[in-house]
């Protein structure tokens, strides 16, 4: 089978042009079919100020009502999607800017309200991929670039970016041995917290419930971990979780992240 | 040959909920590939009020700055386009919004500063068409969504619909039996503009050049009717001009707007 690397970046990229410019011409030079999945960042935050539309929080989570919900279509889908596009065109790289909604590539299903309404923001399971359609653009050497939106019975909704990039990876493993990057602002898993250089460079299942059961594995992390685990045990071939300064070292053998695999 | 239709819908429509919402379901409903190009709409003015960038004309004419550039890239690139895209999807029409960065689908070149500065405003020719993807999209029964945006060297661009949607016919008339329509205020082009009814129903370049002479012709329909015949004469096999209401009509054999063809 051949690679595929699915690589997500997070609002700490976004928000910085030079090494967001950096970390793009990393990504165009990667020799492989690739996917790009982008977060949000300060700019919708900024632009949802001066149009007047209130972040709100529940219980520290984020509340996408429907001012919200057009202003991140707006900021992820438009601007931010649109300037990633047309810098990486410039690099050789055949990028197309997607959402969810286009192609049908990423249909989801809108969060029941329980304890909390969190307005419009959508979930989704490997079920939800157009597999066909995204084989068939990376096939062409097109490189899909997600925004964090997915769609329902016509409306946009707002869907973490971590979870797209598992649910795609999980998807894309049918085809391909898939390794699924996801870019931090730290250079892996820490055994210590406050030690830079204290990287866990490599990681199994096995090793992971050593390490939960021993308490070694900081809160922070724990949902990341959660999140590479279930798309190992799905079918991703390789997890790894780094800095987005060194994505071309993890995207080769010599990684500098904290590479997870099954055994 | 297949036939393909191109239709562009202009801001009065995407202004309109219902009336977008009816037109959309007559675009879903056409048998045919299809491509649909979209113009902008008030919603971009309105925006642009609240974030406080002007609108900028000189000599009547538009001025895309670069605060106004980022304003079209996110309010046509992202809010009007998802929104058409996740409509028709729940009409079972597999849309993919794009604009002319994503696949490198129409690259421009930024208009050069004459006796005006256009600003970020891209002009487009047909060897500025990535005919191969889209023709790859289309044979995939995906639904290309263009929102009226270019780029050169990493700058998103703004650039007319009604461009766009005569270049992409004329490229992909290598391809197919091309139906170019073009959707605007009036049933068609009118011999009275003051009557309705008065819409002449077939033009050839013949017509065209006798009505001309004659100064049978308003000027606002003169732009049109140039593009029109633009259009014609590098290949493309058929113009429409007439109302969003008459799509279905318009796209059969028993149109009601004005049908243009070489002879």
């Amino acid at each position: 089978m051949n690679k595929l690397y699915i690589i997500k970046i997070g609002g700490n990229v976004l928000d910085d042009p030079a090494a967001l410019k950096k970390f793009l011409q990393d990504f165009a030079s990667i020799k492989y079919p690739k996917i790009l999945i982008h977060g949000g960042g300060k700019i919708a935050t900024k632009i949802g100020e001066k149009l007047g539309i209130e972040s709100k929080y529940v219980d520290g989570r984020r509340i996408t009502d429907e001012p919200t919900k057009d202003l991140v279509t707006m900021v992820y889908g438009g601007l931010i999607n649109k300037q990633i596009v047309a810098e990486l065109q410039t690099m050789h790289c055949n990028a197309l800017g997607v959402t969810g909604a286009d192609g049908n590539l990423l249909k989801a299903t809108r969060r029941p309200v329980r304890e909390i309404d969190y307005g419009f923001v959508g979930d989704i399971t490997v079920e939800d991929v157009n597999n066909t359609l995204l084989y068939f653009l990376l096939k062409q050497n097109v490189i899909p670039v997600f925004a964090p939106l997915t769609h329902e019975e016509g409306v946009m909704l707002n869907t973490n970016a971590d979870t797209i990039a598992s649910v795609l990876a999980v998807s894309l493993s049918k085809h391909f041995e898939v390794r699924l990057i996801f870019c931090f602002e730290k250079p892996g898993v820490l055994l210590d917290v406050n030690d830079e250089k204290s990287v866990v460079t490599r990681l199994t299942e096995q090793g992971y419930q050593g390490m939960l059961q021993a308490g070694q594995l900081a809160d922070g992390i724990l949902p990341k971990l959660e999140n590479a685990f279930a798309a190992i045990r799905s079918g991703v071939k390789e997890v790894l979780i780094g800095e987005h300064t060194h994505l071309l070292a993890n995207t080769g053998y010599d990684t500098r992240g904290t590479l997870i695999t099954i055994t």
